[in-house]
């Protein structure tokens, strides 16, 4: 009878906490009980030979290379890069994702924030750049870089997600690719910048505005119709991600963050808002960006993103080795507040489990949650539950479904299941 | 009468907390007051040809570049870089530093994290690097990367400061050198790994042990000798780095994290740890990293960092354009556990008023503040000091010197004061 066996036979059942083999979120803050699980599974032991003197690696031969004044990933990591497929001659149009599951932690780095452009990525010196406030307001007025620097800033956590994220869980079959390729078009950063409301009462608004038009210096002039109210509220013209001036892919040298509203909204190379009465029915708030419904008419003006989640960790492409202990990972997130819960089930939605949440839990940022498992070998199903403090939560994919026409992706939080088979092949099920 | 005097002449005197126009914190809150007095300091009219139609900037005329797989800063950033001098013949022995004032928020991206090497940076074949645990331990194991993927994570965001850090305050003249270069050697990144005492608890430690002697596979195997307790704390195998692997100059593919304990004992390329009874009086904790006493004796094993503060925005290299509103900011940390205050002055210590703190404040994580000030266009001196919740705070600079023999620039920590002349030239002073 081995450690495992030992273990299962005393402490583990204790611990147990839904259907097939979901232990209690508590247990990750006990070492032992986990850690003997995988050791069984193969830790070696050390020998007096193992690498010390003589023996050493050769990396501990020889003097390693100098300083670098902007340092890049390790060149053993050349896999993980942002994943994109684009039509031909369209280079600049399209989209890239951010490899999720090959990730950790709720930071995106900036080298794989995902990418969603419309026209490519423009080259701005920020010198010749300027923000335009004008329309509905007391006085029309030109910020550049210099003066927005001198403006009071703030710092805050926050994903953004392009309203199309996840989509392709509206196709008839489960697609069998990645937990990034089916999730990637999010990520998370610190940003840091001016306050959107300070600017507005520089340049003074008008009773009759309501709604203001956003336009990034980009080759397709991007434009959005955003209500005034969240521009008063937490709307920021940003000017840092994670420490250092705003990456060209994400907006260079400014961009609008409204935290919570569908990315496109999130206009990036920020130039012109347009203080106005009434919406503009952009061509990206009509063509793109609206949910077909069934009686074939569409909605417009869906803003806020729902409360999500996805496991990463198993995820498609990876396998199983083995029965024994597992920790259950993935993100989560809402567009209205904090994430107030994460449930996971095993058992394809019998039973469920409340999962830990990695603190500090900050509103609207992707938030990790953890559980372990006790995987017994057999077929499972793997899913996550999110809940925010606003109320919202995931609805099943058929009740997500159900609410519009045949294949409308955007805005899709239904709940998502890895099948995980007896072999330990990991693959994307709808349960 | 503009703008700005009106204001003077009512809300802004209600305002002022401390000497020399220091506003309260609140205001930053408020946008209107903030703002006008910037406005009043060179934002432009729009002009009915502003950049719309025929006079857009050349970027919107033409597509943009495509998409990348890992993205890198624009281009017009590239001043963006560490700072480091190495003398001739050590290329891989140093420091490189943080443009600390060049940045904003609190997050280090992972290119600009600080670097001190001993002996250059290893290429390391993650797929052959073990951590090896022995000595006092009850089974000797060897932990592979893909192992140590299986355990439970967790994620941290905590600095990591070089005891080295700003030991240019020690010299008799104040260096007229930028904040990057004085305090640079300190950044803050999202951690995620395994948490040690889950590795020990896998080994078992016998009840004679008391150090663990921490070696990298770097070709000067570092080595550090670190109290047990720490061990069986909040220490952390970290493998990841503000969402991705860890960098190679922070250890790819593993380091040890020893939150608020000085930057070296945080062994970067972690392949052992030996558990003994006594320290081993590694060199660096002996001919480095001790603190020389006025006896002549030096003081050894000072781990933790002590509460800081250092003031960014203004500092040396920038040049105030004018009396008017502007944004003091800066940085706050401690080794102890979160910050609980930061006071600035502006008239060199006369008068201190509490400083905003950048929400969520962490423990043993940076901490961004903001304070509002009217500079009148005197000389002024400002000044921050922070205060943590365990009751540690800043020394004045006199009485950290007087602690050590002269020269001593370990674990600096006294405040530190801007000299502001009236032609808005920036200075480092002793005040």
């Amino acid at each position: 009878m081995g450690d495992l066996e030992k273990m299962e036979s005393t402490k583990l059942r204790e611990e147990i906490t839904a259907g097939n083999g979901l232990i209690h979120r508590r247990t990750l803050l006990r070492g032992a009980l986990f850690s003997a699980g995988i050791a069984a599974a193969g830790v070696g032991a050390v020998h007096a030979d193992d690498g010390v003197g003589a023996d050493a690696p050769e990396w501990m031969k020889t003097p390693g290379r100098p300083f670098s004044g902007y340092g890049t990933p390790s060149k053993w990591q050349e896999k993980v890069q942002r994943i994109f497929t684009l039509g031909a001659g369209r280079a600049g149009t399209g989209v890239s994702r951010t490899p999720l599951h090959l990730l950790e932690g709720t930071i995106t780095p900036g080298g794989l924030h995902f990418e969603r452009h419309h026209n490519g990525v423009p080259d701005i010196d920020p010198a010749r750049h300027e923000l335009f406030i004008h329309g509905m307001v007391s006085r029309p007025l030109a910020f550049s870089l210099d003066t927005l620097m001198r403006y009071p800033m703030e710092t805050h956590i926050h994903f953004i997600e392009c309203a199309g994220n996840s989509g392709a869980f509206s196709s008839a079959q489960p697609p069998q690719i990645t937990a990034g390729e089916l999730n990637g078009l999010i990520s998370c950063s610190e940003w840091t910048g001016v306050r959107l409301a300070t600017l507005l009462a520089e340049t003074g608004v008008t009773k009759e505005a309501k709604w203001v038009i956003a336009e990034g210096a980009d080759a397709a002039a991007m434009s959005r119709s955003i209500p005034l109210e969240k521009c008063m509220d937490d709307a920021m013209v940003a000017l840092f991600q994670n420490g250092e001036a705003i990456r060209p892919e994400q907006g260079f040298p400014m961009r609008l963050l409204l935290p919570g509203f569908e990315g496109n909204m999130n206009v990036k190379w920020l130039r012109r808002l347009n203080i106005t009465d009434v919406p503009v029915d952009a061509r990206d708030e009509t063509s793109h960006y609206t949910e077909l419904m069934p009686s074939g008419k569409a909605r417009q003006f869906m803003f806020l993103q729902g409360a999500k989640s996805a496991i990463l960790k198993p995820s498609f492409g990876m396998s199983m080795k083995g029965p024994g202990l597992y920790e259950i990972s993935g993100l989560a997130w809402s567009g209205a507040g904090r994430i107030s819960k994460v449930e996971v089930s095993a058992d394809g939605g019998k039973s469920w489990s409340a999962a830990a949440l990695n603190e500090p839990v900050l509103p609207k940022a992707l938030t990790r949650f953890r559980l372990p498992w006790h995987w017994d070998g057999k077929p499972s199903t793997l899913m996550s539950r999110a809940s925010d403090e606003k109320g919202g939560s995931q609805p099943t994919r058929a009740d997500w479904i159900a609410q519009y026409a045949p294949g409308q992706g955007y805005h899709f939080n239904g709940i998502q299941s890895w099948g995980i088979e007896a072999d330990g092949t990991v693959k994307n099920v709808y349960a």
